[in-house]
């Protein structure tokens, strides 16, 4: 198998911690995303990933793009442990959790949005890191609210073992401390985080353990 | 089932496909955008729905958000018609499919970003409008391109029954139509959408039909 990732991208980052999780063996091919105008946008990694992001994983069959589809299809072809638990209305809960990170803020803060804020509107530097903030706090704080209120809140997103939520949350909050986000005004967001983080399978999906980190 | 609703939203749109597919009645609850301030950001409405978004399920339990998560959840709990295919591989491909509309395309388009554009970034109407239609461009493209060279498009995006793909590909088109888009320029998006538009259970959850249409 193998995960064609960036070491910094929340969305590779979610794909490694499964991987970890259920155990399986991959070789990490990394893509670049800034150097050489970005490796994402070669043709050879459009032949994988047409729409030039990452991750893609590879294994055997066609590859396989977008991070939660990847995570569905490694749930149905080794589900264990199980990182969705068993009933529908339940699942969908997880899910829904993992996609509000995965659409209401991530994409919105993505390196390509990012860079047509500078130089198509001419934001400034600082008025981008704000945009960036913005989509966070306005996330964070509403997964926080969920949580606290949450009747199946337990070490983790949803009970005491490690889910789809938290695949997605780990790597936002990486990504939001790296913007200066105070994770401190999230209590449940920093203790799940710092309970992941304690877990080898989500501290070694870590950027900064990854073969490209620098 | 009650289903809070937009008859503009596209999220709200998927959803409603798929309930007609699977032949699901349902109680419709406007909730207007841009009415009285927002409907969806009442504290009534956020008791059910956070984020203050459209669409949210409710049926029996607790309420469901995320318009993907809810598709999965009707999905395992009124599997026929099925609107994924049944390997996973095969999964994995429609499911990157609509993540590709849902994540990469529609979120940045969402009235809360457009607001954000103009409302802090000073973006002028026309730049609004050539940001929505810049991420419906590139994403189409890349849609396009993949349906031609799938070796599993059909009369649909995979096969010849429609799946998540379609319930995500429809009002993401039915979107970009409203801003001037050209589908034609597009020719197998075209083709899908109209094929899929000759359904009765598209063709009644569009926008126009639906209870609170302008």
């Amino acid at each position: 198998m193998k995960l064609y990732s960036y070491f910094r991208s929340s969305a590779s980052y979610r794909v490694r911690i499964a991987l970890n999780l259920k155990g399986l063996d991959y070789e990490y091919v990394p893509i670049h995303l800034l150097r050489n105008g970005g490796e994402q946008l070669t043709p050879a990694y459009r032949e994988l990933n047409p729409d030039g992001l990452v991750p893609t994983l590879v294994e055997g069959g066609a590859p396989l793009n977008q991070s939660l589809a990847i995570l569905e299809y490694l749930e149905e072809t080794h589900p264990e442990p199980p990182l969705l638990p068993r009933e529908p209305l339940a699942r969908a809960q997880v899910r829904a959790f993992a996609l509000q990170i995965a659409c209401e803020i991530h994409p919105i803060n993505n390196l390509r949005v990012l860079r047509y804020l500078t130089s198509e509107l001419g934001a400034s530097e600082g008025a981008k890191n704000a945009w960036y903030r913005h989509w966070i706090q306005a996330g964070f704080a509403s997964l926080e609210a969920q949580l606290v209120r949450g009747q199946h809140t337990g070490t983790f997103c949803y009970g005491d073992t490690p889910t789809f939520a938290d695949l997605c949350l780990v790597p936002q909050v990486f990504n939001g401390q790296r913007f200066e986000i105070d994770i401190q005004h999230y209590p449940t967001l920093q203790r799940i985080y710092d309970a992941a983080m304690r877990l080898d399978a989500f501290a070694n999906a870590a950027p900064a353990q990854q073969p490209d980190a620098e």
